[in-house]
């Protein structure tokens, strides 16, 4: 297909009400060859269901699995300058450089995996603006990062990681949590990168007062106003994927905050999406529950960079590989239950 | 090393009273760099402990992941005969060939990952005694079977992913765990391959019947009356792979509850083992559980052949390749925190 184009946030509104659903054809191929594999039914349990979920979303069977992308997209934050974090601003920068010449724990997985990588840095030199005195992005800069989004989609991926970088970015996505779903601010706070008692008190501050400062029930306004470039560039992605029949692996929590807009906008939106794993930050677990996912993985990363969504592409692989691989109770000579 | 030899019981014991510990000066090495690398300290949660864990049970840094291997042995089990199982005892032998032929789940997996496989049938035509009526093995059947496992770990391996195949071997491992753990026999006793309630009900009598003809309270003496061949090669494979410092990755229920024997026999014997995923079996949970151990992977799996294992080994590729190859804030121009 041609690349979406977008030039205003109506555009991507209707864009969002052209997604395509799920592939019926080739799920109804998934569902006649499973039952037939030698194995008890239902024994490789989501692994299974994985299977029928690649089938769905890439509409087409078999599932295939050769080709994984992974896309970062890395922003910078007004906020970060309130205290929100352990590291400087300038660690965001340094860390896409570090991305670049394969030195970051996500480049590392992607090798093990041949996962292909790419980064998209959004205008880290401006900052979001400090979203607890007005919006963090203007509708021009939400639209730009969207369409960043939109656009790097590689048309040809079987599996789309996601993933971010942006020092302070969990506490955008703990608002964006916070404005989508109420709770208290204190429960989408988590230390990020490690902050202190002090700078997780303030994280908390800073996220309730700018969600009362940005006030709307519009979830891409939400994404506007408490968001940031790179979660904005995540949810132009997410629906760049579903147009071109790409399933995508959701990293973390910010990760994750980036898609909520979506559900929130229009339920379905995230059915081509699964979570990769339960992030150790505080508020994955409520979050992932509010989206009805049940992460894959759960090793108590914290990191970001989509290295938890590239870790997952293996289990697909595993579940393409025993789908399309497994030899039939016919072809095997294997006696079926209660033969 | 030489291949570990015995010819009876008490040679295994006494192996078991010889197994190495965990090597400290590779677990000191793992220690220095690892927080170093560029990422937030313990951002990568459990993965970084993978990689501690492959350290200092390889004895060796830094970990090695490029000769993973797996090995599953099968065995037929006298009480299949009394309507344990939703399959006849055929479908072993079936499977074994099935494995050969590269048309199993395992085989797919293991292609997926490049880990080697290897299938070790335990003399399928002679099934375990039905250990309602007394021992399922002899003396001599026992250490046979322990002597199979040990010698069939490759002393090149970096890691050892072990499973089995063995129609009605969940009523042994409910058999085993009953009798080494207390508890009720239904605790331990899940619906295996798919039996119904009426199957399910016999196997919670067989369980009982069993422990009750057997009792002991030598975890070894547990393995040969309730246990079976595939379970003690098991056992065997997991004392031989210390022996040659192989860490080693449990598949599921039958797999765990085959190592249990060694745990209780000596605290500490399975420390170079992780379980690696949770089986949908009933019981793996709280035998998880009652060894310490939190299973890496969680896919509502419960096909056995070390399936479960070998999608582990993605795991711990993952966390060498991070550990091994990522950049150093030095090396990167990264700050650290707060800097």
């Amino acid at each position: 297909m041609n690349q979406p184009a977008i030039s205003t946030l109506d555009d991507f509104r209707a864009l969002l009400r052209s997604l395509p659903g799920p592939d019926a054809a080739a799920e109804a191929a998934w569902a006649a060859r499973e039952p037939q594999l030698t194995k008890p039914a239902g024994s490789l349990g989501r692994i299974e269901e994985i299977a029928r979920w690649l089938c769905t979303w890439q509409g087409r069977h078999p599932p295939r699995l050769d080709r994984p992308r992974a896309v970062v997209f890395a922003g910078n934050h007004g906020v970060a300058a309130l205290g929100v974090s352990a590291f400087p601003s300038e660690v965001t920068a340094q860390m896409v450089a570090n991305f670049e010449s394969g030195g970051a724990a996500i480049n590392q997985i992607c090798r093990a995996f041949d996962v292909a990588l790419s980064i998209q840095a959004l205008d880290l030199a401006r900052p979001t603006a400090d979203f607890t005195r007005g919006p963090a992005m203007t509708e021009g800069e939400l639209v730009e990062a969207l369409a960043c989004g939109l656009g790097a989609v590689p048309a040809d991926a079987d599996v789309l990681c996601l993933g971010e970088m942006g020092i302070a970015n969990t506490t955008a996505a703990a608002a964006v949590c916070h404005a989508l779903f109420g709770d208290a601010a204190g429960d989408w706070c988590g230390r990020g990168t490690g902050v202190a008692d002090d700078g997780l008190a303030r994280k908390v501050e800073v996220v309730a007062a700018g969600v009362a400062a940005n006030r709307t029930d519009d979830p891409l306004e939400i994404l506007r106003r408490v968001g940031g470039r790179e979660l904005a560039a995540i949810a132009g992605a997410i629906v760049g994927a579903r147009l071109r029949r790409v399933p995508v692996l959701l990293d973390g929590f910010v990760c994750t905050a980036a898609a909520a807009p979506l559900h929130a906008a229009l339920p379905g939106a995230l059915d081509h999406c699964l979570v990769a794993h339960l992030s150790a930050e505080a508020g994955h677990r409520r979050l992932a529950a509010r989206l009805g996912q049940r992460p894959l993985l759960d090793f108590d990363m914290r990191l970001g960079e989509a290295s938890g969504a590239a870790l997952a592409v293996a289990v697909l692989r595993a579940a393409a590989a025993c789908h399309n691989g497994m030899a039939t109770f016919a072809e095997a000579g294997v006696s079926d239950r209660d033969a």
